[in-house]
């Protein structure tokens, strides 16, 4: 099969020719559709995390169908099932937080082209626990984005302590943040844009936004401010400078909801947590039943990636794209299988 | 009547010789039996607060009785009745924060001591919702730290996302801290104390402490994590980077709750709440209702500040001696009446 | 000024002249525009509640304009304004409760026409803190719906714990159901509306459900459970068992909300709540700044009551109309001010 | 081994002699030294669920040593490890409730007990994620009523919207209830005990009740208000009736906490929950980890059940002192081994 890898931290994207891997115990075999190029690839590229093993697979946003089930699978998977695979590649099921049922937390977890092979690939391996049934009215390409980028914007929102009706600012106007800024409106907040320039406000008002800050145009968490504040800003860029300056924007009792790693620390005046009685929150990524979630509500309320399509030969090219903020708005290779 | 006064931004306490107020419209004077040294008085001292008014008589951890009950005085307020007033000066019961209720969050909130004259004299006025009923069981001398080191940290913790057997951590073993544990103990958490040294070891167990951490013999929040993590931290020290060292000993779902003013900012890097879902929240004082909470909890449960008093003559030594971190735990100025 | 009012417990509605009314301290004159006739006007009709004064003039869905603005009013109201009032009538600040900002369960909640007189008149006196600013983007007859039948079900489902994508049933397609299908539809919820018969089907499905259970055709708890359970029940049925009968059709963690009165107990079995670790939670209407939400997000997202206009003479036969289920779906009483 | 079964639904317990099981995958044999006679040991015995497999040895509340590991077994259990195991006997791991972590309501949950054979006998042999580990300071017959009866009680409290100085009641001193009143003390809350006569109000108080009220002496619900209301209220009555008769004696924004079976149904009168703003809420016993906190919190706060110890071969004798309302608190069958 064809597969893109990384031969070592660093290194560039190429294509070789692999062996079929076969399905162990628990796990799953799926012939992939379409894989989402998504910034945290940078993670196994780049060897950020000592657990990847080189040469790595990347590839995070998965979907295809099952195609070989190994032994001992829990949960009713069949050859042909159309799945999609996220950031969440498993749990280990004994650990205390597993044992609490907090699969994303677990102790042991596992990630797709992270710290196993991934699905920049004709087929991938994956333990069933991390798969996700993938409703018939997607297609492949769009469902694969809403495995990573969908989950975690769309779980993060549901999980905050907005409430419908309440304002929702969405920072950043790009993978993630276009996904979010149409689930937000979909759940019924008031969606305010947080962007640099004025460029995308059209685009970001036609995904759902009712209002939008253009972050160069002066202090952006004085306008938010001004607005009325917001119960919870949806940080999507990866600068801690940046995220933190829309601390000032929050409501009271509003909480800003972190969801990417960031270059740099975010820096927080402990009053301007205090005064407010607001909080800032991690949010990581979903399971898998997480991303059922996800494209449920998407079909439920037609909410679609923007994607731009390459073959799987053009992995480098894709990621490269990606990476120079030049895609519209995600990258999703895809196999012609 | 005696009150101590700051005549400017930066100026000294000094005893001077005022009216006696009149309570106006829906106010009450208080007749002092005890205020409070708290290490915010600074605001009112150095003139950090635009919206002081100097002169300004410090003092906003009051206990004393109802000497006169103005016009148009809400609920039953009554001579003699013994009270206290905390942080929380009275809302103004209109802005959009009150009109859900939020009325720490009050829009136009008042301060005793900082907005306009405090406990630190034989009378203080206060909006009639600024005050609390103060059980018999408690002295004055002991309910006065109560109504702000107390509710802080009582509140604090009960409105944590921490359950009963969880591991609270509790930062800093000094005015706020000392009360942090023993509520915590009461509260039916595994506390364990963090605090610089091994002096305050004993005290802390004492108090309620399970376990101790000294910050100074190695890396505070990696100590907490071997312990297994905390649920909460709750984080009394005035440093930004103290308090930032402690998110690592966070436990999934953890939360680092912020309560005081800190000189310098907090650096979080954004993975560090991320990977644990974990969150940092402000924590802002509490009401007047609240503060019988407090109190009646102190009660229930056995819960005393342990002071040093001086009369309210010695007011700038009592001042000096709580800002050198010398008193143990909280000063408390008495009028003698 | 023109009013109709109920001479006794069960007394019929009879348009009488009166005085206008002067407001008193703290109280606004509302110039009524258009007044909602809701099922709960019964509790004054027929005298249900002891703190019923008669004569009464009952209506507690208001809106018109600020005529007159008495003493000490607190919060910036202006003759002209427009407002509504709704079934909170203005709580009395200084009770437990209203300490605690949890004023609909205010211990001397007061309530328009019910007890004190409401709004099926030319003017009505209310307390300010019962007033809620109405956009212009609604009509007064559109807004007056919503000051009850519309906050109690939009502030019911948004403090529900369902969250966006979840299943919700709506029980009862009439005067609360159609908004709360157009509320739940708008809030991210897939919705099923559950109603007698199959005649409601269609303009239930056009209000927003995504699903409709015929309550006659079989066992509608069972047939909800078969949909996969629903997080929420919203009930506006009036009938005990009508509202039992769906609490096996709660999902696991589901609640069943209960928001209006119903004739008869309702007959729970532990073991229906135990095993899927569910619960029943009564939700009561909203108060002024709920009210002011509620417009917000029906602006927002379009929501509009169906509604039958009557000029104000015509009251009793709006009532018996109400009454006897024949309004589509909210009579509403015009004053042509 | 011995064992004690019933042979059919509505048999007796009778003492037998049969093998000693195989741990099948996944599974872990336990050397039985204690199990606790649980009223829901009812359940196998009359056969009320289907899911009883004939013969049946009952038992839910067990503790021993881990005597032999089966295959695959997930986690790190060994040989002499001593452990509990209670009301959850392990969960499927791929059913919905299971993918989202909520075991305890999993589509296909076993009860040692009840689905299959449990510890009224020599060994059992359970799934690995049904253990619990038992620290050391407690005795094996003092932790066996802690696997359901503390469990049930403990968790269903700190899962309560119930905040540490709330006034909660505790409704019934007996197997459930003497555990619910230590619990609920060491959590910081007001107890309130409930029960019927006089008899019992010195050892509720010297559990840790601060107040109690004999239900016999007049309306138990209304006494409970005139104490201010409860924030909680933990029915263990098994009675109907006797649980809604505390309904009014909910504070505003109180839960009726419901942990077992009732013979009669509760009446519901809708007005009395939407008034206070009031629930109900069914809770289920606790997974293996919560059982886990449970031994922990009662270590740490030393909360001991009431236990009176007879050896397994009286099971029989013992089942009726439990079920005739005699045993003080909880019996529990001893193997000597």
């Amino acid at each position: 099969m064809r597969a893109v890898q990384v031969a070592q931290a660093g290194g560039d994207l190429e294509l070789v020719e692999r062996e079929v891997p076969t399905p162990g115990r628990g796990e799953v075999r799926v012939r992939v559709e379409a894989c989402g190029v998504c910034h945290s690839d940078m993670f196994a590229k780049e060897g950020v995390m000592p657990a990847t093993p080189f040469p790595i697979v990347p590839g995070h946003e998965v979907v295809g169908r099952v195609d070989e089930v190994g032994p001992d699978v829990l949960g009713d998977w069949n050859a042909g099932d159309r799945v999609g695979v996220g950031w969440f590649g498993g749990a280990c099921h004994h650990c205390g937080p597993c044992r609490r049922g907090d699969f994303i937390t677990c102790e042991n977890g596992r990630i797709p082209g992270v710290t196993f092979d991934g699905g920049y690939a004709d087929h991938v391996v994956v333990p069933a626990d991390a798969l996700a049934h993938v409703p018939d009215e997607l297609s492949s390409e769009e469902a694969a984005p809403l495995m990573c980028a969908g989950v975690t914007t769309y779980h993060a929102l549901r999980s905050s302590p907005a409430r419908p009706g309440d304002r929702v600012a969405v920072q950043g106007v790009g993978g993630l943040g276009h996904l979010g800024i149409q689930f937000a409106a979909r759940m019924g907040f008031e969606v305010v844009a947080v962007s640099r320039g004025r460029d995308k406000e059209d685009l970001a008002r036609k995904l759902g936004a009712h209002d939008y800050i253009d972050s160069e145009a002066g202090d952006p968490g004085q306008a938010l401010a001004e607005k009325g504040g917001a119960a919870v800003v949806l940080a999507t860029a990866t600068n801690g400078e940046a995220i933190s300056a829309l601390i000032p924007g929050l409501d009271r009792r509003g909480q800003l909801l972190v969801v990417g790693a960031a270059e740099s620390p975010l820096q927080v005046d402990a009053m301007s947590l205090i005064g407010p009685v607001a909080s800032i929150a991690g949010h990581a990524s979903g399971t898998s039943i997480d991303s059922e979630d996800t494209l449920r509500f998407a079909r439920l309320t037609d909410v679609r990636p923007m994607i731009e399509t390459m073959p799987l030969e053009r992995a480098a090219e894709a990621y490269d794209r990606m990476m120079s903020n030049d895609a519209r708005f995600r990258m999703v290779l895809t196999t012609g299988q």
